[in-house]
């Protein structure tokens, strides 16, 4: 937010384009990406990054398998038809990771030309095994779109072993800056075949000639991309490694004192979401009231379950620097008390 | 910059969609439109604005006829046909407005479903006719998309006299908040008929479910509303009439000691945009030289030309909070040192 504060640049200025150098290189360490891939920070949010990756990699016709285990795997299979493709919803239960194995048995006949899927799922709290899918969408010679909006900065994304075409975030989740910037990568091979026609705010070749090339495509905030930057640079400082671990580290502490107040997570051990912890509601316990009385009572603000989940799960966010063993506590202190349960340990 | 440090409420957080509440107001009231046109704050530029206002409005195979006398009018045909309509391009010469009587002879077949035209074309300093245009589209029942991104704030906008279906703008223009936000406008009209597939991140029924149903659409970046709400709620204190004067004056002394060292505007003078200055190149001049040696030794920045326009003009803006008579003179001073010119009044 400091950083938010520094002189206004223009878009073009020659100090504040090395700048923009720098969040590239930044961010194409963060997503673990290639050299060749064009990595920088769209102008919008996630859902923008989103719509960027559906329409620069799409072409009319084209089939897409879209993993479906949740709101965004949901939303990512209706912007891929959005924007011409044929998608087929590989439906996996909310709140459980999706079987690589059924992803190989749908691809087996080669009929796919993309595969799509969300990595840490936002809605339920699972972390899907990319890596797995990644290596069977390869397999088959089909691109790969990632969504790592809620996974990027906080666990392991890894573009460069993924092969991911297309991979993108947002700054406020993992990254810790205020949203308004959606990092993306885009693959060598995704740019050298384009055939469609993206809008023009979403265009990768014209924000290559801006980013790149610095050629006038639009006027970027000045102010977002200080902050960025700023986020960056202090995730730099702390390390991919250590900044993986302290997410792990507020994770377990989260589970642990939501355990001595009896509440348990939704998702399965092995793919729970560090950043994002889906609670199960106990029955008889009206979710929104807790919701209400955590930011009202106790200045902490949760999410609430989305689609099939609404009312069965409280959704919390422990992300950027806010991923801290002091924030689980606290967040634990409050639930126990916005539910009236007292800790049976600590 | 102060109001962008404010607390990072969640895009849902009850106190703040109050905010976006006010800013629809405020951005009704800006844009002179209509109370039953969905006013709101787009997440991205105004090159978002622009493709929003195409794929919201434009259905494959509509007839557009679009005005193009500049690198944005350019644009916008550019974009209108990027989103599959048949573009017709009503060119004019670059520093002069668009004669309305070429518009109403083109329109006369009654041929095209929509006109497109830039209100203030950034790249030459001109002020079309978007009144007039208007009322000619108005008569053959067409659309219309107006581009205000350099007049709102600046100079009248009216989207209820000119009935417009579609206009967008920045928040870093006449408005004078960072650049990361483009408020726009929709028309019920528009609204009622829309039959496209606009990207999900651009569709204007999922945004209004955000900014009026309150619903989940994509996470809007707390600063930039903080920035463009203290934007608003200045412009609203000063007043539409003064803010216009404001433009007008330091423009008008802004011409006066350009004129004193013996430069001139491009466009003449009743097709003036009072918040961006065109001033012609004098023979000899290099105009890279006189715009670096503007910014590295007096900390001005002034634009480039753009297109045919390239060396033969700088651009000056005076615009938002920088509209000042005092910001005029500074900028002649500046300017007569970078030409080794000596007012000859003064």
């Amino acid at each position: 937010m400091q950083a938010m504060t520094g002189p206004l640049r223009s878009h073009l200025d020659p100090e504040f384009v090395l700048l923009l150098d720098d969040v590239r290189a930044r961010l194409t360490t963060l997503f673990q990406a290639p050299p060749d891939h064009f990595t920088f920070a769209l102008s919008g949010t996630g859902t923008t990054g989103m719509d960027a990756a559906a329409a620069n990699l799409l072409e009319p016709g084209m089939m897409v398998l879209c993993v479906v285990n949740g709101y965004f795997g949901d939303r990512l299979a209706q912007v891929c038809a959005l924007h011409g493709a044929f998608v087929e919803r590989l439906e996996g239960e909310w709140g459980q990771a999706i079987d690589p194995a059924q992803v190989e048995r749908v691809m087996s006949d080669g009929r796919f030309d993309v595969v799509a899927i969300v990595h840490g799922e936002t809605s339920t709290g699972v972390i899907n095994p990319v890596g797995e899918v990644a290596a069977i969408a390869r397999q088959h010679d089909a691109l790969l779109i990632v969504d790592a909006v809620t996974s990027l900065g906080a666990v392991p994304v890894d573009v460069a072993a993924w092969n991911a075409d297309a991979c993108y975030s947002c700054s406020q989740k993992g990254i810790g800056a205020p949203s308004g910037l959606a990092p993306i990568t885009f693959s060598a091979r995704l740019r050298h075949r384009r055939a469609g026609t993206p809008p023009f705010s979403l265009d990768v070749k014209k924000l290559e000639d801006f980013w790149v090339r610095r050629r006038y495509h639009h006027t970027i905030s000045a102010p977002m991309i200080y902050a960025l930057h700023a986020a960056l640079t202090e995730a730099a400082e702390e390390g991919l490694e250590a900044r993986w671990k302290r997410h792990a580290d507020a994770h377990s502490a989260l589970v642990a004192g939501l355990d001595a107040i009896g509440l348990c997570l939704l998702p399965a051990l092995a793919h729970r979401l560090h950043s994002l912890n889906a609670v199960c509601v106990p029955d008889g316990v009206d979710a929104s009231e807790v919701k209400d009385c955590m930011l009202t009572r106790h200045q902490i603000e949760i999410g609430a379950g989305l689609g099939p989940l609404a009312g069965k799960i409280w959704r919390i966010g422990l992300m950027g620097s806010g991923a801290t063993i002091h924030n689980a506590e606290k967040v634990v202190t409050a639930l126990a008390k916005s539910l009236g349960r007292t800790p049976l340990s600590r």
